[in-house]
């Protein structure tokens, strides 16, 4: 992988992270940093598939950050066959969730480990250790929680019913997670909201309601965000209107929010500090800027590498900035 | 795949079979007797792996009744590939025992129905069902038996340790079956047991001391085998003194026993009626019969389909034969 360093690495920052989305920044991000960036990701989307733990955007980040990903398909891995589930076609089973011959390995694995004892945390740090990630991800909490949709007609029904099986089509009500009041911060994630050298909080542009919406939801995690020393900067997901990928922009209408950048920043309110904006929406910056948040304007379009990249040496400048002003 | 239907289907047969060797012989019973052919299959291999139940036995019998088995490697799936393996290898994990992407789905599939709570019976005949296998294929038992292999040096280890990991190189002093005295015959095996109308039971040419004698193990089977009205036919694995595949010779050989058909027959002892040799054994006949057996001399070796149909034709035929002598 191409890499390219800049002088960030004397200080640690957190990721706040989705899966496809949100590991896009998070990859820039580990690119400037590396053992510097702590990645916390959703673990709402987690779930059971023919008895083994699939953790989608925990697989996402450590497939991103190790280079092994398909850039191309934008989830799972590269190389990936699908005999695995062509063979449980034949046995009847369901294949609506696309589980990859090399995929089976991590879910495998991580569903033996646990079963053998270890926490999720551990068996996220043994996987990303084996695959040589220099940054640390790690679940939000060790113990499960379970995101719900419920839908237009009041039924609710797991995530990935909703996101992979029927594709987001259905209209959607109201989001919870299940399990959220006994959750507690991970051991990591406890770590970095207890380090005071800790110097930015980055909320990945990944769907705010299902993807960061768990994250934030943890019992206490809003308030101890707040009140760190390091300033908390979301990264817009919405651009002119639209989301890049996934039902973001699909669901705000169904809630009834305006499609916007400056919805999402509303959605966040007052844990943010600074908020990034693209450059095709820096007409909302004054909106923005009412409420009361630092704002910045740039490309946060990440095709290529270079974009990630450079979107997070922003974000890293931005930080500094936001620090400057007002922390 | 080829069939050539003889008359033998008006009545039923029980074949009792360990892996790859008794599964040559299953396919021709079962080219001759779709469903009036119950095969039952030694569980003692099986063993967890990953938290994977996998069952080597039952597998190799299921792909070959399938006609999916790999014809030319002779064991697992045909058209497999192995990129679960290999992403195994990159998260640092065991990869001696060759899981394959196809093979992978009936082990899955296998686990979650189990811990579902389908027995292993239950499991087993929803496979069978769903890959269209006429002939009933079961489980000895649907409680745990666990083989262990005790080496020269007075260590007890796994059987797949043994045979797979070790590739039966250890000189080996003796096999256990753990469970074995706590263990039940499995539903269609009673059931078997218990059917008057079965004409013939026969013991494939199988590892004697690894795959059949666990399935005799089984407390009161012996008795109950003796006692049923059909007569037991063992098809002897030794040829010319060698086994076809599989440690059967090597073992005999540590346990200081002729390596000969005889011994096999000897082995058996008092349960079996009847005992089929291949031609190249025909000398063996004489002291074959001096144990109170009947004797038949064939071609035993099955390369092709229409060997394997050609010796269970004579099975049932030498079933007949061994009738009409003695019961």
């Amino acid at each position: 992988m191409e890499t390219n360093r800049y002088s960030f690495s004397n200080a640690s920052y957190l990721a706040i992270s989705g899966g496809v989305g949100g590991a896009k920044l998070a990859l820039g991000l580990s690119q400037l940093l590396d053992e510097k960036l702590s990645i916390v990701a959703n673990t709402g989307d987690d779930f059971n598939h023919f008895g083994l733990k699939v953790c989608p955007d925990l697989d996402t980040l450590m497939y991103t950050l190790a280079n092994i990903n398909d850039k191309k398909r934008g989830w799972g891995l590269e190389n990936e066959t699908w005999n695995f589930l062509e063979a449980m076609k034949a046995l009847g089973q369901e294949s609506w969730f696309q589980l990859g011959d090399r995929d089976l390995a991590t879910h495998i694995t991580r569903t033996n480990l646990l079963d053998r004892g270890m926490s999720l945390s551990e068996v996220t740090t043994k996987l990303g250790k084996q695959l040589e990630i220099k940054s640390l991800i790690f679940p939000m909490s060790d113990q499960d929680v379970t995101t719900k949709v419920c839908l237009k007609k009041g039924e609710w029904i797991p995530f990935q019913d909703y996101f992979v099986k029927q594709q987001c089509k259905p209209e959607v009500e109201a989001f919870r997670f299940d399990g959220i009041s006994q959750s507690k911060p991970s051991p990591a994630l406890e770590a970095c909201l207890d380090d005071p050298s800790l110097k930015g909080i980055f909320i990945c542009p990944s769907n705010p309601f299902v993807s960061i919406d768990p994250i934030l939801s943890i019992p206490g995690l809003i308030k101890r965000l707040k009140e760190h020393s390091a300033p908390v900067i979301a990264v817009s997901p919405i651009i002119g209107g639209q989301a890049i990928k996934g039902p973001t922009a699909k669901i705000m209408k169904e809630f009834n929010i305006p499609q916007s950048a400056l919805s999402v920043a509303k959605h966040y309110g007052s844990l943010l500090d600074g908020y990034i904006i693209d450059n095709e929406d820096a007409h909302l910056k004054d909106q923005c800027l009412s409420l009361g948040v630092k704002v910045h304007a740039t490309n946060t379009m990440m095709k290529t590498l270079a974009d990630k990249i450079s979107l997070a040496s922003e974000c890293l400048t931005f930080s500094k900035e936001v620090i400057g002003a007002s922390k």
